[in-house]
């Protein structure tokens, strides 16, 4: 039968990750961490299991942990959120993400992208039979074009995407950036998924700036998060998604017919961690000292640091290196010098390669330690 | 915004169980257990948590698991998949069955359902663009009616979902239905969800039919299998797909934008207690046991026991009680006797009413003898 995502192959992520154990290269290509989470994390599972939190939770999730959720928007972000009605626990922010669009794209709507971008977004506007509409972010700087968004938007946009802080390119959007996306926005009827997985990794004292601190945006977004991403379970796949009741109402509808609802003893473990905000307020240091080391042992290489404000991940221009294209240099790199990233190019509607290659610093020092010696061979 | 659901409520389970609560109800409605699991299962993942089983696993699933998949399925019924290319673990049964349909059924096509059947499966063809054709299962015996399925079938049919043991009518395909539906499908191209989360729960030494079992539809079929289901951890939300490597590979391009792969140490857990199959094998007798308690506590009651061979559930119809429709009547049999269950109307298209309520079986002996006294009192 006829493929409903022609298009699709492996994802860039995959492809690496098995190219890097082939050749038994140091992996900073798929983000995730290679260091342990908190033990105590752990343990508060095993403990929600053995109490016997093995069965269906609510649909929307446990409520214990909706309203840490709700509580930790409101720390964070000054804006309230009912637990009950505008909170839903997602099986990793991926899941939110098609079932937002699910949700409230039908066929023949258009949605925004700035590209380049996550690559499960095109994919899951095309199940949704919509039309993905790529607006590029400034190139070079990859700050977001507000006057491209606004000539993008016709009476057909549906959705526009956003992402901050941005994988890949590590970018973390101003305050004056999402006022201004607010003020464009204002006069339109366009709903608004902001992707922050990465919202606890912003460095150099700058903060992260949510959709929930604009009400504007707020009142139009389904804001995502990503439990696996904060606190270094990448494949526990359990995150959360926060929207105005009218918004999450549609969202809960799609959200019971896909996975229905999320592992229960995660999610109480999740509830009883959270009650620290220690846990997650000492994360930018703890992952600024890991991107700094990481920039230092490349400050005086042939590879070109670009700016890295926020994210787990660090872009650099291979131009003064090597002549190759983005995927072909990341290939190269594997196997000729023992260290994987991610080539830019597949986050590209048209491949666009901009001659970089993202590398995941979410690492052992010891792991950076040992990928920056062989970078410094180039 | 239009919604894409209009017609989408909170499901009867959440309903029911909301007001069993309310109510201090013997609730054997939902269906899941009320019993522990092994603590062995919860030690595995444990185990797996501590030992590192933290980050992503491979997109399809952890390579043991899907081997236990794979090994199993040859045990039962001697059919070999592939782990590699034919086995995918999803984040539930639910999810499996809709990211099945997201992957084959285009805008237009008709998807086949018997009526009555599990409540997300419209919304899940109507989420892919699909049209639902609804064929009613035989009135009063709930056995499929092959010829109305073959009269049901157009050049348009693109899917037909079959779902054995039955929820909620608790009947089981018999070898010569699978293979009258074989032959019926043979000459099209139409292809099979095959929803099997009951598996291990038939009766009287009848054994499971399996579409693994019959080439004809293990060839166009996607097999759905819960691990929650079948191991009384209904709150993991983890189950396999098993499809030949063709409809697999289509399977996968959706499944990795949805939720691109599942808990790991819930994967690492199961994959070493499946070593041992005694943990399926003794399954029947044990719910049989509860099967037969539950029966004989209303044998001579005024609820009518219809036939159960596979399933936890018991069907009963209350006509010689009441002459409520079955919504209000379990709505009554809540508040007035304090026992809830699940009216059967709300799984037909039409909400067609058979006087008929379903009960779960799937609890302690205690809890079966305190929701028998109680309707015994009817
Ligand atoms: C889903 S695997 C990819 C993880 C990730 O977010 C990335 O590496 O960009
Ligand atoms: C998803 S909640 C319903 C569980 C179930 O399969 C049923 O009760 O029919």
């Amino acid at each position: 039968f006829e493929s409903k995502l022609p298009a699709v192959g492996t994802t860039i992520f995959a492809v690496m990750s098995a190219l890097a154990a082939e050749h038994k290269a140091v992996n900073l290509g798929q983000g995730f961490p290679d260091f342990a989470c908190d033990p105590a994390l752990i343990e508060a599972v095993h403990q929600a299991m053995l109490a016997g939190h093995n069965q269906y939770p609510p649909m929307p999730g446990v409520p214990a942990l909706r309203q840490a959720v709700a509580d930790k928007i409101r720390a964070q972000h000054g804006r309230g959120y009912s637990p009950d009605s505008e909170i839903t626990i997602t099986a990793g922010a991926t899941q939110g993400i098609l079932t937002a669009i699910l949700a409230c794209v039908h066929p023949g709507d258009e949605v925004i992208v700035l590209d380049p971008c996550y690559d499960s977004y095109i994919p899951n506007i095309e199940l949704a039979g919509g039309v993905p509409v790529r607006v590029p972010l400034t190139p070079g700087s990859f700050r977001p074009d507000l006057a491209a968004i606004a000539a993008a938007i016709t009476p057909r946009t549906r959705l526009l995407i956003i992402n901050t802080p941005h994988n890949p390119s590590a970018t973390v959007w101003t305050a004056e950036e999402m006022r201004a996306l607010e003020d464009l926005l204002a006069p339109t009827e366009v709903l608004l998924i902001s992707d922050e997985v990465y919202e606890h990794m912003v460095f150099d004292g700058a903060e992260h700036q949510s959709a929930a601190r604009f009400p504007g945006l707020a009142a139009r977004a389904f804001i995502n998060s990503s439990f696996g991403k904060t606190f270094h379970v990448t494949g526990w796949k359990v995150g959360s998604v926060a929207a105005p009741a009218a918004l999450m109402a549609e969202f809960r509808k799609v959200h019971q017919f896909n996975v229905f609802t999320v592992n229960t003893p995660v999610q109480h473990g999740l509830a009883s961690y959270l009650a620290d905000p220690a846990r997650y307020l000492e994360l930018p240091a703890f992952y600024q000292g890991k991107r700094d080391l990481f920039r230092a042992g490349l400050e005086n290489s042939r590879l070109k640091l670009l700016p890295c404000n926020g994210s787990f991940f660090q872009c650099v221009d291979f131009s003064a290196v090597s002549d190759l294209g983005d995927v072909e240099f990341s290939q190269w790199l594997v196997r000729e010098i023992g260290v994987a990233g991610i080539p830019l190019s597949p986050f590209y509607g048209d491949g666009f390669d901009q001659r970089m290659v993202r590398f995941c610093f979410a690492k052992e020092d010891a792991t950076l330690q040992l990928a920056l010696e062989r970078l410094r061979r180039l």
